[in-house]
């Protein structure tokens, strides 16, 4: 059962090309923390603004150079099913343990259950890896409801679930209606600990890029039921999760692995940059959260 | 400070007009439970469907016939100042102990944060009883922001909030922000756990009309830390709770009191009473619940 | 059949209080304009904010005042049936044409089509004047289906619609689908050109408590077949229109008013004054136009 | 300027293949009709499931098979810039006169008004052919506003937009504030007339791949002001026009083909075929409008 906390690291670009140098320096720091494995290529990793001959190559990449006993999960979700699958077949002959995948979203009112549950089905019988279940809603304009995520969980090949939506009654239901050894993911730091107490087994986190031991402990902390320790942990990472997922986006992210010793850059266009009140945001947040920014 | 389960009662009507004896059964019997009180005129008691006369005249019967040791919390949010106002003052006149506010909503496109903000401090500052803003977004069509809350929370007059957004980062937020004394309830019984987890002190949950003492219980297991029992109890309400709130509505949490040897009867038109395939899930979730049915 | 241009007129407040004085001035001036008549009590009257016996009062003032060539029709949708009956009846009683019914909306979830259908067929069987369905999603959060409104329009007092979503499908919907006497009528201003041409038969405009006669000869050109000015004309509205609806609100719609020898005055709380660049902006849009300003 | 009615074609496909004979013969059957020209990979085109180099040789194809007086218009809006400047090229490269650019989605947080603009301003700087600007808020999430169209009308290589909101006074502002040779289309024939009235030139519409002529003749009945016919068949159109895109979508649009002697086939994964009771409701259609089916 994959568990844990996981980074869906950023891709580090230089003047829009992927700088394979500050991508393996920032992997051998992640390899070296509390992470039980990396996520290449979610919506942190600008997957849609990447094609699928460099998705290919960094997999491989971060592969190489992760160590061993840490996992490498792939986002392989594409619009259409041929796509995802060609995708996830591909993710895993470069070696990676999962995919990750999200759901097609651009044809919304085509998207019904029914359609959505077959492109599940369909990929997760074509792939040769384990498949999570990747809800979005912020993203997609889409959300997987807990019985279709539910049903899904009776597919020997579906093996879990991130749940992006922040909807805890949702994680709940899925919770006390998927067998046991479906893996529930909280999808962001910043309800990474109720959802915890109600039974996820991890988390695939923005946030863990940044301060990936904080949220290691916070996951620990629910497992233990320290209700106390833990709702102030939680509740001392909301601001920096703000910044790294729904303010700033994927630009907020590298601007504070730009802070913090990692690599983090620019994202391609057509993400804007931050502003300079926004960095300087970042950095007091960083700051009263006890991370001393080097820039 | 207010804190505990509190269940907001249906209005019972028969031939749609104001059924006492009715009430006067069913407070005896929530008066002989472990909740802390009861709320008169949320939008469980239809509020908008009730002319402000009758309304004063349910809260002081309630006040009369509950028990001393327990609180009445009257619902008096208008659409205008002057007539949230007069209304409050009324419910303090009838002897209620506070009251819960919901906001202006019609002018969606005018009702933007400083003038929600107003109407709270105006409210609050006329007030002579102590006032809960009401967050009810499934109804209202906005979302009061953590920030304008904790902002409120600094007004001596406003003392917590009832949050039914199911929105665990925005009620983590407003933990992390307001004054310790600042009372968050959850507004529905499908995330009282987590939310008490995280610092809640309490609930106002349709779902408490039916099983106060197992909302109660729930509560108490977040205050001891007991996640394990915590998550099953808080997993095993998820259906009941359902069907008394979102699915059902009104409707549904009458007939399910109807089921359970309390009156609920039906609501005022426009709201439609239930079908009977509607009715026997109700039926099949108490019995699985171990409420025995009596009807 | 109803048709032709209406004004929803504001209620004018010194104080909160209404001025009957500045009430009567007001609708004197309108009364000699092209008109067809006043809507009183619509969302531009403040309706939410105005107590049924004010409401009562005001009917009956401004039928009094207003040239008996030009129609009344009073907004009197509540929340529950029996005290939108009510308040129908007791408009007839205050001498009104018609009624303008806005659907319930506080309980989102239970304002299912099947309720909102016998909702308005229970309120057509009691009144004694026509009814107006009054569709304003903007305000409600609901809309109403032109299949709805086309199945209401069967009801021999259910004499037409007010659609203010502004979506030309559907209003053309209902055009097709509703009998040749049902009076179809454009909720904005900013659309009232095409819905005209579309076959609409007139339009409630708060633009047309501004700039009457130019609403009247907008409808005229498309009764005309006059594509080209009628387009000019449609554009050259749509500035003044933004600023008295969906920007600023009936507080901006009140202070064009004070800019032109009408008195607007403030709304009641919670709505906000408009700020000085706020009126600026209005201001300036009233010179573009070609109405001088007095203030 | 371009101007007219244009098909945005679906692309046949044999067994999720492309199946160029198939677009062959309904290639030479538009070709032989009114329309000003083709649109190849909007969205009916299911773009987004189909690889950067089909969609290359499709265009070639296309190009090669239209008559020349008829235009190809190709969508190429990707998430990213720098593959949405690559695909315009290669389509440039592959003899299409025009590109059809709908905005970046996934990002819907980042992807606010600086970042869309600079986003059609980098690919028109870049592009040798001519930009139209596509928004289509139901599949994307996000609306183009009516001031950022206004601003983008002043860059000398974007020439026009689709406009597939359905928002009358969002095409009504654009048409105001845009220069005269900007070109407006209506992205849905259910409201090319009040469009067209408001002095849109043209139309991309699904429903032009089933009925060409008739959409033609809607446009021209706008031209010339006949209010009257063109009012009667816009709405004759309506019910035609739900089935091949809101409704049913491009499944519904290839089943429609499949009636009337073009070939429709199936989408590629994960969109679902038609049920019968919705092809018969498709065929009834057709038959009401007097489009003689076929199959």
């Amino acid at each position: 059962m994959i568990k844990g906390i996981f980074a869906p690291i950023p891709t580090p670009f230089v003047d829009e090309e992927i700088a394979y140098d500050k991508l393996g320096e920032n992997v051998a720091k992640w390899g070296s923390t509390g992470l039980s494995g990396l996520v290449v290529f979610g919506s942190n990793g600008e997957a849609p603004y990447v094609d699928e001959d460099e998705k290919v190559e960094v997999w491989a990449y971060v592969r190489k150079h992760l160590p061993k006993d840490k996992m490498v999960i792939a986002g392989t979700g594409q619009e259409s099913t041929r796509a995802t699958i060609r995708l996830t077949k591909k993710a895993a002959q470069a070696g990676v343990q999962a995919a990750l995948v999200v759901n097609p979203n651009f044809f919304k009112g085509s998207m019904k259950e029914p359609a959505l549950e077959k492109f599940y089905r369909d990929v997760a019988d074509a792939s040769p890896i384990p498949i999570l279940v990747y809800n979005m809603p912020a993203n997609t304009g889409l959300n997987l409801s807990s019985s279709l995520v539910v049903r899904l969980s009776d597919h020997p090949n579906i093996v879990g679930v991130k749940d992006s939506s922040g909807n805890i009654v949702q994680i709940s239901e899925i919770l006390r209606g998927a067998p046991k050894d479906f893996a529930v993911f909280a999808g962001s730091a910043s309800f990474l600990f109720p959802a915890a107490v109600m039974g996820a087994v991890g988390g695939t986190l923005a946030t863990a890029n940044v301060v990936p031991d904080l949220c290691v402990k916070l996951l620990e902390l629910a497992k233990q039921g320290n209700v106390k320790e833990g709702a102030e942990l939680q509740k001392s990472l909301l601001a920096l999760n703000s910044v790294v997922t729904a303010r700033f986006g994927v630009a907020g992210l590298k601007a504070a692995l730009d802070m913090i010793d990692y690599f983090g850059g620019l994202p391609r266009r057509p993400m804007m940059p931050l502003g300079e009140s926004e960095k300087a945001e970042i950095r007091k947040i960083l700051v009263d959260l006890g991370v001393k920014p080097v820039a």
